[in-house]
């Protein structure tokens, strides 16, 4: 058996165990792994320093460091982050009562963990931490493959959880780091259909096209956030103002910030003044098309099919729009089903837009900025589904299970 | 463009028409189709003689030319069938509150349909019909691949339900049949993730296995059913011969009957005599290992691994177990994750068989052949998933749709 045939074999067999425990027991091994975590920064910092001077040898971006490095502040978050999952309500065995039939047997469905977790990601070591702590809350095992920048940092933070695994007596094949980035074992990983029940891959386009191309198990993609605000001829000047600066501004590298802004002909010429003070003072690099673009100094004039850039920079493109149909049609051809937000004050608009538009998160007069998983109230996320299978949109611990049916008569049969 | 791309991009086109259609006009629609089966059923008819005349010729199985079979009952049934779809409840634009947040914002979640599905089947014509209605009804698209057999009374079918969507200025393309059952074909249509949402495979496990391994569709499988029914120590000796009898005689080439029975070592001997009684009055055909094989005339003996066969026929395995945690292991050894049954007096051990048995369907001291969507209550099913992602177990209209998230504000932003 080959290395990770066994890791996936393994994985199958102790997520049986976990799927059995009990919410108590769990939230108290989390609480040890966030306490050991805490307990264990010296190491974990010395696996990352191992990194971070490879990263630099390596001339990796500063950005790429940036995102590879640890500190103690980001260990406690880490810690922080496995508290606040304690926090959450366990979605494993809850149950709903779905009908009775005329013959008198009762429906219900009582709710599982799907089994065992892929996660497969990149430079961000945090997520080896935040992964395994979702998965295990609910009940599944979790085989953890992220890049091999981060190698050194992932397997002596996996070291720690399994110190808080083996303290109550769990197999340490729950929580598994991929020790080898190899692709062609990323590929055999790939093919493991018989243990493995969900492959969720983070990371950039590349990435996750490879992942899905070549799966052999369920993948949910995370695709790129091509955001918009459309600014209706009803729209509160000032909050499509606020909305398109927390938008692009707040925080830039992220798939819910604006990339694309739409505007009704009927409130350009109110709004696209301001919009351009705002932006430039922000240093906002403006792409416009023909109709917007003198309201700018400075912008590139877009073509009509230059639209649908995911700049995730200080970077946006205007179009004007002859109205609420134009603003779907963009949507329609540019969008990436992530979340799309709507400024109005007209409820039939607002109403139009949420039912039509094919995205994630569709909002109305709020910051595309909300759109993740502790905004929404899910408490943390394990990843934004852009695909609509079994999860779209933020996806937190409920997206990690599914339901059996439960079926219980009095010796009934069919006639 | 390909022919297959041509259809799935048309199909993808006509679904965002049919995403926005209100349940009375779909309802409409459906009406007429199965207004308009019953007009055109000597065209239908004839196209059926037809594929029976190839299959006569080709020398197909008995079994498999009364599949393809169609008779004015059968297509009755098929449109009785649509009209059932028509009284079920449209589960798209259904929302629902989730929460709201510090900030004001309010999170909800409306259901909308996936977009376009994909059936690939094998050779019962009515399947076209099935799918086709539930799919409409949920919202999406459907590209219908049936197998060759069965190419001229599918393609009769949905000359018939184009009618109806024509009638009521509806794409025709929203109901697709591949007019070519080339495999190369079925490849192609395999490919197109850019317009098609989900692939149901019905039919054998090679069939399955094939879509699932060259799709870059999310699939949704429907393996074979090894249901066992356990008989509990607690048991009631009278409900448990109920249910083994209907389980395994009432209809045997269906993934809900019993193939296998597992009998508590405490109750064989004053359950598996009457069980052997009851089996050979039946003639069906017994499987035991070495403990219970006494118990039957004729009996083959099992090896410890030969268990775990989907015999679709007058034939069980039985074994006897030592005690409940026997019978998981066994389950969890050789079941199919479709259906398993206890039958127990014992809520404590009635209650443990439901958390521990990993299957879409867990039942108590009720017959397996329940385990079908229109007995529990879906009212009709598009397959019976044994697969975990999505869905698990019968699918009705709701596993063809999914949730997006809605967000409405005052114009937050994030801090």
């Amino acid at each position: 058996m080959s290395l990770i045939t066994r890791l996936a074999s393994k994985a199958a067999t102790a997520a049986r165990q976990l799927a059995l425990l009990d919410s108590a027991r769990k939230d108290q091994v989390l609480r040890t792994m966030a306490m050991e975590l805490r307990n264990n920064r010296a190491a974990i910092l010395a696996a990352n320093a191992q990194d971070l001077a490879q990263a630099e040898s390596q001339g990796l971006s500063a950005a790429m460091q940036d995102r590879l490095l640890l500190t103690p502040e980001r260990i406690e978050a880490m810690a922080a982050g496995i508290e606040t999952i304690v926090s959450l309500a366990d979605p494993v065995g809850a149950r709903r009562e779905l009908t009775s039939r005329p013959n008198g047997i009762r429906i219900g469905k009582m709710r599982i963990p799907l089994g065992v977790v892929c996660m497969i990601y990149e430079a961000r070591p945090n997520v080896t931490a935040d992964a395994a702590a979702l998965c295990f809350k609910s009940g599944n095992g979790v085989i953890l493959r992220g890049g091999k920048e981060a190698l050194n940092s992932s397997l002596a933070i996996a070291k720690v959880l399994h110190g808080a695994l083996i303290e109550f007596g769990l197999p340490e094949a729950l929580i598994s780091v991929v020790p080898d980035p190899d692709r062609a074992l990323m590929l055999e990983l790939l093919q493991q259909r018989q243990y493995l029940d969900l492959v969720i891959p983070r990371g950039g386009e590349g990435l996750i096209n490879f992942v899905t191309d070549n799966s052999k198990i369920p993948v949910i993609q995370h695709f790129k956030g091509v955001c918009h605000l459309y600014v209706d001829a009803e729209a509160s000047l000032q909050q499509a103002l606020q909305l398109l600066l927390n938008g692009k501004t707040q925080r830039t590298g992220v798939c819910n910030a604006l990339e694309g802004l739409l505007v009704h002909a009927a409130i350009a010429a109110d709004f696209l003044p301001l919009a351009a003070a705002a932006l430039a003072e922000k240093g906002v690099k403006v792409h416009a098309c023909k109709q917007s673009a003198h309201y700018f100094e400075d912008a590139d004039i877009l073509a009509d099919d230059g639209f649908g850039q995911e700049y995730l920079a200080l970077e946006i493109a205007v179009r004007q729009v002859a109205d609420l149909d134009g603003a779907l049609a963009h949507i329609q051809q540019f969008g990436s089903h992530h979340t799309e937000v709507i400024c109005t004050q007209d409820v039939a608009a607002a109403e139009r837009f949420q039912l039509s538009v094919d995205a994630s998160v569709v909002m109305v007069n709020a910051s595309s900025r909300f759109s993740d998983g502790s905004e929404l109230g899910l408490g943390a996320e394990i990843g934004i589904a852009t695909s609509k299978l079994h999860a779209y949109g933020p996806m937190g611990l409920e997206s990690l299970t599914t339901e059996k049916y439960l079926v219980n008569g009095e010796g009934q049969v069919r006639a």
